[in-house]
């Protein structure tokens, strides 16, 4: 008798929460129910129940592209979700930080709001001791130095993480880049941190292999994260999401450019933003489900070789 | 740290799956994904993971009325999903009974649509040795012999329960009912089988403390099972149902009419008929979460005197 | 093979569009997709598609409360639409009038919004050589003199019925009048043209037998029609309408007032002003339909005696 | 030429910004777009936006029961939104505080969420010079002392508006409570503190004119505030909101009730946890303007007198 | 007068049921609501009502490529719904199979699941008296060779139509193929029965003149079978369909590739896996009504030339 | 204290309603609250105030292609909404027209349905006293000669401004058509009134620059005026709108397109048919005030050249 993939308790891919003998798991996932950092639609806390509810969908089969199933690949678990401050966006980046750094597997994270990654980056920087690179797929350049008059939100993580010497922008990229923004945050991000971005536009309108060769040699072999907002998608494919900007990318083109990145040096991801309030037939939740299953896909894929 | 009640696995109340020690717990709480009896709408088969998701909102203290907290009296799990046939009705209440046969615990099921019930009730026939009572909160009577042609559907659950030998339908109650039905059926219901009928018109319209004394009157000290189909209740109220009809029980009355149940002599419960994909903004799920945490409560209250 | 409720093309009740050798029937039902008098929400002009999807849910049965079946005893025809104007209210009017004046059976309409009632009941007095009662549910007393400046709207069908003497107000009852009225129309709804008003407060707060009661004893015998505003009920159960009011009345009110004025000399029948695109898992369609299915059954009703 | 109900900015009810040479107004109405106090679902901050929207529904008329229009009573504004800081509960409070304690006139505030009374109550305390009375309808006691880890939160503000000397429990009323609560924190609420509780069973169950008499009796002639949280109201007539529990008020009572409270010494009034997100057709939000309008017009009533 | 498109009852393209004088039509439409085949969001039993409910936008106008109106080309029908049984996908599609080889015209269904797709094809077969191409619009394969532990559900249909010698695979396409799938299903779909497999992402990615040479010349002339499941579409522009999956095909994309496949030798079309539970504003709907009318197009324009 | 995107009064873009001291704005924002001429879904009076509403997300920043901000480029005004005549098409046709002729800055209006445009034309024929360009974003031609009956509709305006001699077909240009039409009108269009009409696959299938660059050789220096109908876009993207047709425009062509558009001779704008009813997650609207918010930044951007 096989149970049909809407049965079952909802954990990510119907992975336990531990391994037997408490093994350490080669994978953890964790949720991140944290949305005070939120500037326009709270509501992101729901982003992992969300995905992991919509995940069931991803059990029958191997991916089609990298032809292997993650979860025969790897030992993972996902633990639930990690604690917040219900009241304190500072005291929940700290506390964010201790859990992660407490993890010792690696570690893949769904949000929440883009904050968290702030805390996330600083744990990575702690284990590979230097600026790592980060990939980020999103619509804004997250690189203000204050949210509406707070220190941190969801518009701050890469200010302060390369503020922090978490990251190393000059080998980072970001894409999908097209909200307002001001003039100056947009010289400090592309020439005073130095970020390699790639508008949504570009994507739409250059050849796909030369943003994907633009993002191998732009990051190298510098130790890699991928945080993957998914507001960086349209919100035609995402409307489950806090800050919606017309002109978005696909989510096949999003697909196309990760599925081709398999040969980078992973550490790590987030999936962040999904808001499932504002979701319509939970296609922004699967969307995300999708994105950290190809992750899982692309790591395995680079392990097999 | 205290978890915010978004936080989180789903689970019903966040129980978990089993036991330490694989100790008998006092009440196995499980959801059956079962559609296919289903006459209108499709999708009740999404009913318990919508039920556990928005349980986590009852986690955080006592019940008003009976003054005590379920979880803290009562051992309890909640083992996922029964598994079910996907293309036979037959093969699938067959399995549905052997799964219920097997737990030995006092089983609270969520549907699922209300065929089921028929197979619930067989195995605790079986366990009581004699016919049993039914509490039945529904829109429709449920004794059709037949479903648009087929032998079972979720309209024939009491017809069968009834003819083989359950159900003891002269100590039993149908509250709620008003639907389209022929004269026949109503009949056979009433008259040959001799149903204790509530129509929704008189919970409107009688004083409640007449309704629940007749209800206790009939029931008596038999052993006595509540079957509650959300569509009992208003559409207003529970949307996310597969066959609504207007000017049903407002929950304020069903509440009412259990919590003063508490002295029956229960045996077992299902709640049925939840189907996300009509609900609006989750209140079906709440509603149909909230009536199984009286239950429960019920159970606690009277194990307290 | 009986078909299910959820198949097959629909009609009102899946009746046919005419009879076999044209023959006369006893009721016609027909849709009037007008929607030009609306003065807040438009899109009524779907409201006789909406109705007839859901009235498949009424096929199967008997009236619970008048135990009889309407189609078993009249010979009923679902006509389709009436033509009206794209452009022009007053246009739309006359040609209203002109397509109910030329149906010689029984009239039941589908609106629509309100406006097109001025049309039916001037067709009605045309017919019955007299002022006909009305009995009237509405969250709006409907007798304004204009519609924010336009001459006609859905705000107005009584004041130009009163005035046009197709109605004698003083036989006439409203029932559901809960909305911002201006003291001026109110003193004119009451004291000059002489409506019996029945709030929706009152609704709640009297003995419902009361309430009918009144009703039997201001109508008489005289010819009634009943125009049913789905907005008379709360929009927690019809929030597809275009003004809602809060605190209307409950679909089991309705429908426990209607039953009981069987012995009235009804004469013709509309519900108006169901507009789909606001409404959430068809309640309103459903409540619509069901007060038509049970405006027939009083009928049949009455002929059975 | 007169414009239509869907027509115009959108201020609460079209009231202007300001009164023309800086005239103090005799009432002014604000927003207060905040919800970082929440524990399950965020969003109330769109509360404000929301009912200003649909306010223009209640433009054209008289009250209804009241017959006037408060509009025409009094010299009104509507300020916009107060400002909050983006990542800070507690100096949020402070700012509210501020705010409010700047404004001379009497205040109507739209929240946000329930958090922000505690700041309200402050500023009425240092004006009354003592504390004064709440009339408080809401499914939640609200009398936490914490907000699952944090000190303020939507579930706290009367405990420290107690605490804190603003508000004097004993002649105060808490109308609609239902939700699970610990029996510690309901008895520190009626024993310890002295509220006055009205469980919405009671409302459903209990004469309305007892229930209004209770009020006026445990009120007297103290000041008193109306703290009003949408979600003493059922989730069926308001699903827009963040804490829904089921057996809610209906609308038409909460309006029976406060229709009957216009001789208290009114000092205040709020409307809080109306979250958009979550609403069907606006009828949250038409729910919440229409209580403040019903408020407005108590006010006027007793001017009138 | 004429009638605005939101006028009228519902059938496809307001066709008549039956052309007078029995006459037989060129084209018969009908609707196939049966979904007991679906393995994860039931609910494309409504299929056929929404897509003729939507179907009235087509109705005003020549197609913009083929300038040609497909009502004035042919004489159709829409017959209806096919019966089905409501608990057996056995019972179920030896009936459609009955039902579809009694037409003696070229027929076009709209399903229901996908699993119908295999009586279709049977009675194809029996017609042409071999084994007929299919042109497959899908996301999925559907050549698993059980459906979740059944024999047959809305993933299987070629696998039965290939190993029952309805179909030759290898003169077949499957178009916007993209969801996860084992590596034996696969290979048995390109490699055992050789069907032609063009991805979502080719068809993203490759210039839509060379897709469209492929398809030409893997039919060939063969009798040709056009079965769209409207999954293929990107979840954005169909999100109301059962089992959807990310990165789909473009509406103008499947609309551009079926354009230019006029000349092929078509002998029937099936619509299938609209599920109007999930849509939004009716768009999956209306791309469904729109593919089928496209099909009808093609037909005129083979028949013009 | 800055106030965060979520917060104030709407207005468009938060802009003041008058300048101080009655200036004369350099640009004048309004609404057309009119949806009369709506075939098929109406509710575009609603347009208005949802393009307020979301239009505070764009306040945050620069342009990020034109890297400006327009609000500080420009005195600007939002005005509120034009009146309209509740029952006639015509009427408000004269109305918008005086309107419209009375305010001396560029105009830049929100439908409202299409049918607007013409008196908007009419005014700028008699400022600019020739016949102007027009750069028509649309699924539809709109030069359909009467609408179902009536004379003026959403589907005519360029038919009476073609006709009126407010307008210059050759030197305008129509882009993103693909409705059903018929072949007479196509003609009309093409041919006798001499549009350039790029159609919807032609924006998917040809270069953009390519597309560019033929508008501006059409359009020239001309005084034009651009009309963004929203259904030019995909229903995916645009949903809430009245007349959507699959295989449109993406958001992320249609702002490719315009940001290359400055240097023309831009006299004035309107953004029609966002229909709220229809919407989700409010992506029309956001995408109805992105085209708007581009359109004052190409304005700025030649004034800065």
């Amino acid at each position: 008798m096989t149970q049909s993939t809407f049965s079952g308790l909802r954990s990510f891919l119907q992975l336990p929460s531990a391994l037997p003998k408490k093994k350490k798991p080669d994978i953890v996932i964790a949720g991140i129910p944290f949305d005070l950092g939120t500037s326009f639609r709270p509501g992101a806390r729901f982003g992992p129940s969300a995905i992991r509810d919509i995940s069931n969908m991803l059990l029958d089969g191997d991916n089609p592209v990298h032809r292997l199933d993650p979860c025969k690949e790897f030992s993972m678990v996902d633990i639930g979700d990690f604690d917040v401050v219900a009241d304190s966006v500072e005291r929940s980046l700290d506390l964010i930080y201790e859990q992660a750094d407490n993890i010792k597997s690696h570690l893949v994270c769904m949000g929440g709001d883009h904050t968290i990654t702030l805390s996330l980056l600083r744990a990575l920087r702690k284990r590979h001791k230097k600026p790592i690179s980060v990939v980020h797929f999103d619509a804004h350049v997250d690189t203000w130095s204050d949210s509406f008059g707070a220190t941190y939100g969801h518009g701050t993580p890469f200010y302060y993480a390369y503020e922090g010497g978490y990251i190393d922008p000059k080998r980072s990229v970001q894409i999908g880049i097209r909200s307002p923004v001001s003039n100056e945050v947009m010289d400090y991000t592309q020439k005073d941190a130095g970020f390699h971005v790639i508008t949504a536009e570009m994507v739409h309108r250059v050849n796909l292999d030369h943003v994907i060769a633009g993002i191998k040699r732009t990051v190298g072999d510098n130790p890699v994260y991928l945080t993957f907002d998914i507001d960086c998608i349209d919100p035609s494919q995402a409307p489950g999401t806090g800050t919606p900007e017309i002109g978005g990318l696909f989510t096949w083109q999003a697909l196309a450019i990760l599925n081709q990145l398999g040969t980078l040096n992973w550490v790590g991801m987030d999936l962040v933003e999904v808001c499932p309030a504002y979701d319509q037939a939970q296609i922004t939740a699967l969307a995300g489900a999708t994105f950290i299953w190809t992750y899982l896909c692309l790591l395995a894929s680079k392990n097999n070789k």
